[in-house]
């Protein structure tokens, strides 16, 4: 069994509220060195959801974001509300900018952002067989377009790089593997 | 064509130097919105590499890390150093960890770690026919033990949540997906 680094000590520097909190970490490694000045970033934990409507489309966005160069393709997603559990929070964004809901839920993982700065965790989901049901309501800051895209057409934009963060490449890749089971 | 966000101005507010800065930035939106407060995180590019031995063995670690709960399954991967390009460390970075070295690469994408925050870029790239050369000469911190998993384990480990970071999930499902057309 590896051992882990122990966290002997923790200074806020930096506290945004519910956005992100800068910490340094004094970090103990295994073999007694010390490092006093390990950065550490909080930051809320948030859900992706691919979803797959009655017909096999995939519900993408195109949209910016203020962290991406030019459009993107984008999966459904936002941060968890406080006290929020992932699956109910991948519920509430998929009807939120979508107005979809779906009937068949699947866990694709829950995933660390950073291994060194932490950042908070990624839940992804997949869903299948959403319904249109409403309007959407989203309050996102950034512009975004929904499209309906094919499997051919959503496999294609992910191997020619359009899903341009690295969460929405993960969670486009996990479930085009999981569907091709 | 949707618009960006423009920078009107970045105040740095912690200073790491290779490590993290933290800037804080006011942005202005398309419809003219100003947010004075948007913490913008800048962190070094990475490269991971999904390496493939001539007899089709990935080679994976099982390694710790600070920002993950336990051991976890991880790719070959680090830091840019400043001003290499995103190959040659990709390059350097399998022949250091591994003792590998290949004569077939891909590029599987380049992607954002984080649309709102930043941090860097992830650069990925599939390296095939991988012979070994050499010992390996890590300098990593974590402790870590290389492994030639055949496809079906690097299957199954991914589709279990073994990889436990966002980019190491992401650039094995991405290899896994190209590796099946």
């Amino acid at each position: 069994m590896m051992q882990a680094w122990k966290t002997l000590a923790r200074r806020l520097v930096w506290d945004q509220s519910d956005f992100l909190r800068l910490e340094i970490h004094t970090v103990e490694l295994p073999d007694g060195r010390v490092i006093s000045d390990w950065p550490w970033v909080v930051a809320p934990d948030y859900v992706n959801v691919v979803a797959l409507t009655e017909e096999g489309r995939f519900l993408c966005f195109r949209q910016t974001k203020y962290g991406v160069e030019g459009e993107s393709l984008a999966p459904v997603g936002g941060y968890l509300e406080p006290g929020e559990d992932p699956l109910s929070a991948a519920r509430r964004e998929l009807l939120e900018e979508t107005g979809y809901q779906a009937p068949d839920w699947t866990g694709l993982g829950q995933f660390r952002v950073d291994g060194n700065r932490g950042l908070g965790q990624a839940y992804f989901f997949l869903a299948q067989g959403a319904r249109c049901v409403a309007e959407p309501e989203a309050d996102d800051l950034e512009e975004q377009e929904l499209l309906l895209l094919t499997r051919q057409e959503t496999d294609a934009a992910l191997q020619a790089g359009e899903f341009k963060l690295v969460p929405w490449a993960a969670i486009m890749a996990l479930a085009l593997l999981r569907l091709k089971d």
